[in-house]
């Protein structure tokens, strides 16, 4: 069994961002990615300080701004008209999730098509359903990097994608799908009957449905590759924190049938930040009309 | 086996949208389509006459475009502009494919997306595939009315569809994938191996892959719903007109084996035009500000 190291992949991709960083500040492009955080959520404030610090590393600099929990649609509003209309700012991101009387939909339409480097908003994401992506959101992004670095068939193959959020399971289903990948993709959910049944029969099986260590065995083909998007905290009395992390897979139990396999932590999660600062300098050089790969 | 028809989805369809141009026309607004045909392709032609006629029946006001094969990108962009400008044209769409050297994507993107009733500006795309649809391209919507007129079990069943362009299989695909109608979606194309594998699993079987008589009995599972989204002409000396009209489905073959199918002609073939009335009314509602179901 191969573990799928989004460590390993991370780094030669830190590589070449940090390359196309110099690349861009030799051309006098100093990229900026700007992200906006409202209300004081532990977990939310800990994703962007890692977006920030992640940034940071690579050379890119980062405007962090905080609003407070009680800001109204109108103030949010402002402040993403304000960083869309700055053209040192080259990707713009609202944290989620919101407080509850803000509107995510309201949000992803309000930040310029061309800075919304986590292809949210409806115009980006329909470029991509339609097989002609400006900005390929962070997570698929991963997961389409981990299967070319470690060379996991797939054209042609069946790939079973469980969730259908629009942040993970939907676009990678479209992705895998497409031209190019080629893969024969089934996308089951919650409602879908007799997991198993499809699960088994996957040469690629992303498990994306957020329950702890929901999949084992029972869903998995021998020699299959397992992409585990999952990231949950767990009590656990015998660690120091009280808590450990695992995915949505089951791994001592799934690892002697998969061929391949993601851990958690260590998987897709490190390459998710990785592929933002990859959108934002796509971003930088859309911006300044430079070619993009 | 149950013949799904279009004609009787159809009439139902009609008088509902008939009422509905009454209330329209009791609120002083006249619902208006405006096609443009780029070049004299007969069968291009012949798509518009209906669209055109249909129109008429239902006393939607037409406006019926007929430019030069010859026409320059930036003619047909100010001809859209135009119609994008016009507030009396509440629905617009260009008849394709295009000669060769206009572009379906410019032309896509130009539309005005609060009057696209084809469903293929990104935006509205994007909406789609987020689960949001402002509109529902044509024939998926087609597709949609049948499995709900005939009330064919989908909810937790699995759905393949065969084929994953943008105006039928890849929009087919999501919606039926996503809450509502919950089904378990895989979506098969040109590169997946193995096909019947796949197909003979389908309890609904959704083919639009645009070769004539493709689909036999090898690829149909007993009980099993089949859509045939296929139109074509195949040369026959027995017929008056030297062709016969058939799909993508080998129909005596497949009767036998399916509880519900399409016929060719008949099936989905008429619902498609109906339901770009449908959106034609459904732009003009919310052009004036009217509620939309």
């Amino acid at each position: 069994m191969i573990v799928m190291s989004g460590k390993e992949v991370g780094s030669a991709l830190e590589a070449h961002l940090s390359a196309e960083v110099a690349a861009l500040a030799a051309r006098g492009v100093e990229p900026c990615l700007a992200v906006v955080l409202v209300g004081d959520k532990p977990e939310s404030q800990t994703y962007v300080a890692t977006k920030v610090r992640t940034a940071q590393r690579l050379g890119i600099r980062s405007v962090d701004v905080q609003l407070p929990a009680s800001t109204s649609p109108a103030e949010l509003d402002a402040a993403l008209d304000g960083l869309n209309a700055d053209p040192a700012v080259h990707g713009l991101l609202c944290q989620l999730p919101l407080p509850g009387h803000l509107d995510a939909a309201r949000v992803a339409e309000r930040i310029d098509p061309r800075k919304d480097v986590d292809c949210f908003h409806p115009y980006n994401f329909g470029l991509l359903a339609e097989g002609l992506p400006r900005f390929v959101p962070c997570t698929p992004q991963g997961i389409l990097a981990m299967l070319r670095h470690y060379a996991v068939p797939v054209a042609g193959r069946h790939v079973v994608v469980l969730g259908r959020s629009n942040i993970v399971g939907r676009p990678v289903s479209l992705l895998l799908s497409q031209k190019g990948w080629d893969a024969t993709v089934t996308v089951c959910h919650s409602r879908s009957e007799d997991l198993p049944r499809y699960t088994r029969q996957a040469d690629v099986l992303v498990v994306a449905i957020g329950k702890p260590e929901w999949v084992g065995p029972e869903h998995v083909r021998e020699g299959a590759a397992v992409i585990d998007v999952g990231v949950h905290r767990v009590p656990d009395a015998g660690r120091p924190r009280g808590y450990r992390i695992c995915g949505d897979v089951r791994h001592d139990a799934v690892a002697p049938l998969a061929a391949w396999l993601t851990p958690v932590p260590g998987g897709v999660g490190p390459l998710t930040v990785l592929m933002l600062m990859r959108n934002t300098l796509r971003a930088a050089r859309l911006a300044a009309g430079l070619d993009v790969a």
